[in-house]
């Protein structure tokens, strides 16, 4: 059996340490022998069918169907939109044999699939009546990485990635916009990770997108995380890939079209946002399991027999419970399933039962409660949903405070090198200033919010007249 | 807009034809541009979500849990089991070439992951306590297959494969029977699809596999379609990837392993099983559409208004209902919907309102009903399961009708050769007898079916004594 209860290297002795101590002990992940290609184990993974459940339903919602394009995509395709190729080129993986032969076309296994949409899009689509198109896809993809960390950047992840086609820019647009609101209201109201929200410098934008919009999560190292981005491509890919349309007008026309895409770097995200000394803490609303049922003293048969109780009562409630009736000390239970992030625990034991109460404990913040028997399932509903919006708050809370304004180079200086977070710059548009401060701080344009509250008039840089607020960062 | 009401190919003038057409037709699928790579366009999608939710809940009840294994296998660790890799090597796509630079050992695109479970399992096991081990993955499988058709026979395929890890032989050996038991109430209770169960021979069992079992369907052109194994594996693959676990005697001892899986070929077998010359015939369980509505004089408003009271009834008991209340004529949406299979049609038009009843028109019979308004949900139910029931039972007698004994060569001819379907066979036991059968009729055994009533006692091939009954047909 693996040695659960091996202590982990502490967040402040070495964060990637404790972050790496964290996947592996709590059973999110594995290595397997080719690196940057993870095996996500049954806990890691269950986390991901949550996320899945959650960002179907709401896909659903808005019209978005599921489908399921081929893992490879022939050279020759993906060469057909310039800007595209250029950004993914240099890190394919390509498939040059198959069935023993050499294959005339090799087939790169898909670290996107754009091309693929858009040939399909290219034969299904002829009328205005066909338009909007909104497919989304759960795959996982390839990209050849030479530094991977587990779901942080792989050579293999998963995704989901959304392609949609419209008759107008308004419309795509607009989907964009509304594609990015889904995936931050996913942080708000499952994750419990706040995100800022912005569009990406030209520089910063993705390979062949007119505009990308970005979700950008802060981690306790003071780096951003982009966690998820949705791409205005205009009628570019269209028009590589010979899209069209008859219109309203009766004449033929360039549909616009989008992209749209969240990957398991998500779990990344929940396992720095939220982590402790102790391991994971989950947020409730996407842990495998909310809540685990210790029995104290599990020998003396009414206490297991109240243990399965509430375990049966809490399942029918449709709560994600589990009770632990191994062999084990409650101790070491204790211990496990605080490294494995387990919102609620809830204790039971003779006394407890006497008094017709059990005892709550919460992973996030370690506080007990003492509740009555008969308020089992109203009380652990309505903890899990305090535990949901303590956890927000408290991530909300470090972003705000970890995102100042930098009105010289010395204190751009201090924001990114010394105390960590968002370094806020008022931006005069010129790519130049943005590659200074690369160069200078190894940080990168997140992005420039939608909240745009400008703090001063000039650029930290040159000096010259200055309008946009852009958030600076080291990132993942 | 794709011009969806052409006529399709007759099954009599071709069933080839016929076949391809519906899937094409009925929006299931499309080609790309890889040979053998296709698109499951979201009406095929979704019939592989809903058969991906029945089984996540099947397997969750036998404490199956899912992880995601990478998607390729160094070429070293792919060779380390002898029989497997002799039987997959044949077909492999492999990479050989990743972020520009060529790969020092290859990595071939998974054709199936036992190889990476074992890997996985040999660092993860190590004692009694952490057995058994139920692993599931949904994800694509690569196949370099020469002649392909769509979900018949793919170079990629989607697919879930379970592999799993027991104490003992006995346990495992039982784990491959529930399992195979698992996929035939699938096909009884969600695909209306009867299969003949049983064990493969030795010349037709899965590379690397002590035995497995198997589940085939009889298509309506006399062929079987195999349409789900499971495999027992004895200790070889615990030998071949040193996976080995401390026993509750304390000795270090080899587990005993499964592996099974189902994949995207049962949408194969439900589109032939019980599709006719009008297009898809859809088993209401899987149906992604399970009714859908159309008014009839749409204009007048009170045929919408009701159409829409229905389908937000339906909604809310949980029913897939979808209402048409496009442009197109009534009689283009028959056609449409019958094409796509939806298994119930209801029609509300303002007589029937006047009346206060609907039509359901049945797709598997065209049978139709006049239902009170009052009875909407509880007789679209309980229509849903007779339908169900029809289907199968109607499949299951084309079954028995066409699986007949064969006590002479001339029997099998004529079986094999002009009836079609399946023969049953009195079998020696010899390879060489199974073997002559193949080249004779170009027909393999399909199983030795776990019912198993003798009706002669010697082998039609050699004469020899035959004690053993085995289902040849000639297969996809």
């Amino acid at each position: 059996m693996e040695n659960k209860n091996e202590a982990i290297t502490r967040q402040e002795d070495d964060f990637a340490q404790w972050y790496t101590d964290v996947c592996l002990k709590a059973e999110l992940m594995d290595y397997s022998s080719v690196k940057g290609f993870i095996i996500y184990r049954p806990y890691g993974y269950a986390i991901w069918e949550e996320i899945q459940n959650a960002l179907n339903a709401k896909f659903k919602g808005v019209g978005v169907e599921n489908v399921y394009m081929p893992l490879v995509i022939p050279e020759s395709l993906f060469n057909r939109e310039k800007e595209h190729v250029e950004g993914f080129a240099p890190e394919c993986l390509i498939a040059t044999t198959g069935g023993a032969n050499k294959l005339e076309d090799p087939l790169i296994i898909r670290p996107t699939s754009e091309t693929l949409f858009c040939e399909h899009y290219a034969k299904v689509i002829s009328s205005y009546r066909d338009l909007p198109k909104r497919y989304n896809q759960w795959c996982s993809v390839v990209r050849w990485e030479k530094t991977t960390r587990p779901f942080l950047r792989g050579s293999e992840f998963l995704w989901q990635e959304g392609h949609t086609v419209y008759e107008t820019a308004e419309e795509a647009r607009k989907d964009a916009l509304r594609m990015l609101e889904i995936y931050d209201s996913l942080g708000r109201d499952f994750l419990a990770v706040p995100f800022v929200k912005g569009i990406k410098t030209d520089r910063e934008k993705f390979a062949g997108a007119v505009e990308t919009y970005t979700i950008e999560s802060l981690m306790p190292d003071g780096k951003a995380l982009q966690s998820g981005t949705t791409h205005y491509f205009g009628t570019s890919f269209a028009e590589a890939f010979d899209i069209k349309f008859q219109g309203r007008d009766g004449k033929l026309t360039r549909p616009h079209q989008t992209s749209w895409g969240v990957s398991t770097r998500l779990l990344g995200s929940i396992i720095m946002v939220h982590g402790d000394d102790n391991g994971l803490v989950l947020p409730p609303r996407v842990a495998p399991i909310q809540v685990v049922i210790i029995p104290i003293q599990m020998k003396r048969p009414e206490v297991l027999a109240k243990a399965n109780e509430y375990l049966k009562t809490l399942q029918e409630a449709g709560i994600r419970v589990k009770l632990d009736d191994s062999d084990h000390t409650p101790g070491w239970k204790y211990h496990e399933y605080e490294m494995k992030g387990v919102p609620l625990r809830l204790e039971v034991g003779p006394r407890d039962i006497e008094n017709g109460v059990f005892v709550l404990a919460k992973r996030n913040d370690g506080s007990k409660l003492t509740v009555n028997e008969s308020d089992l399932v109203s009380k652990v509903k309505e903890t899990l949903d305090v535990v949901h919006n303590e956890m927000y708050q408290k991530a909300f809370k470090y972003l705000l405070e970890h995102s100042k304004e930098a009105r010289s180079l010395e204190e751009l200086d201090t924001i990114l090198n010394k105390e960590g977070g968002y370094a806020k710059v008022m931006w005069c548009g010129d790519e130049a200033c943005e590659v200074k401060i690369k160069e200078l701080y190894q940080a990168t344009a997140r992005c420039l919010p939608f909240d745009q509250i400008p703090f001063d008039d000039k650029c930290p840089i040159c000096g010259r007249k200055a309008e946009k607020v852009v958030f600076f960062a080291k990132a993942y």
